[in-house]
């Protein structure tokens, strides 16, 4: 049995910070279910080693980590390993959206993005870490790669699901709960996630 | 007819790179065949906005760019438009090679990468420019998604085949002959490569 130590939740189109030590268990959750979230790891000892989502689809040569797999830093070291996944569905090609992909593609320059709200959880909270859309890992996302399209269905996991991960370092997270409400994304209903840490 | 404004020659194994201005023409070379290079583009005005692969795929909702489709900046701008392309193979999934990838992966510490090789041109030609492996465009790599696994194919293209695309903004190019010679990357073979600009 592991003890939970410490619970973040992260609210509808917002985005929240949690420290994962090495060897604990992180847990993302989708509290309501459709939900995708937008996620963010660095090492807190050197905030230039970071989640990368292309370098761990490179050195496991898939689109989706499983169950078992490790998800690396560009430095290609192992920051979490996949303990549990109930969603199995993760897209690790596309960036987090951001102003430009509303204002650009939807004609909504004022919406809300995962960019956006994952820099003002790190001001808010008072961390300096670089963040740029291309090392988001868009958790629980259903983009499935069709005759070479990346064609983006509902994701129709329920309410509960949750990804589980053990540190392989000590770490920062930070998850956007993504607000994007114009595509199927999240089933057109941003809803809250949560973060948990146990050991 | 456009007139050839400057060449510049990539040796096997090495990095160089170029200028280009907005509504001049890039070509990218490959001089002896079944050989691919790893790209990366900034804007003059601000090397902040660089090319990114994963913005691209995003955008377009396609894994491989093709003649017509711009190829766009961390902030969705299109820098380049694909006026030819002989090879229409490409990965903008996985990150350029890097020193890790052959440490961990193929045992070769020593081994020459492209990230390695891009640094030292940037060195070498006095220019400080943000760098990082997700950056890159792996031009002509013959990565096929199957299955949800990436494979890695030969590249079956002939000699002197060549991508030109329209440059949209003042760019500076770099472009790594990649030095990979333990896989099918560029058929254990690398080889020479080539940068055109012309107007």
């Amino acid at each position: 049995m592991t003890e939970l130590i410490e619970e973040v939740i992260v609210p509808a189109r917002e985005a929240r910070t949690i420290e994962v030590k090495k060897g604990q268990i992180l847990e993302i959750v989708d509290l309501e279910g459709q939900q995708v979230g937008d996620v963010a790891v660095w090492m807190a000892a050197d905030p230039n080693e970071y989640l990368s989502p292309s370098h761990t689809v490179s050195s496991l040569s898939k689109l989706v980590p499983e169950v078992g797999d490790p998800v690396l830093s560009n430095h290609r070291t192992p920051l979490l390993k996949i303990l549990r996944d109930d969603v199995g569905r993760h897209d690790l090609v596309v960036p987090c959206c951001d102003p430009e992909r509303y204002a650009i593609d939807y004609g909504e320059p004022d919406h809300g993005s995962c960019l956006a709200s994952l820099e003002k959880a790190l001001v808010d909270e008072g961390l300096d870490l670089p963040l740029r859309g291309e090392m988001c890992w868009n958790v629980f996302m259903n983009n499935v790669v069709e005759d070479g399209k990346i064609v983006t269905y509902e994701p129709p996991h329920a309410a509960g699901s949750l990804i589980a991960m053990e540190a392989q370092e000590d770490l920062v997270v930070a998850l956007s709960a993504c607000p994007q409400d114009i595509s199927a994304v999240n089933a057109y209903n941003p809803t809250p996630m949560a973060l948990r840490v146990s050991a």
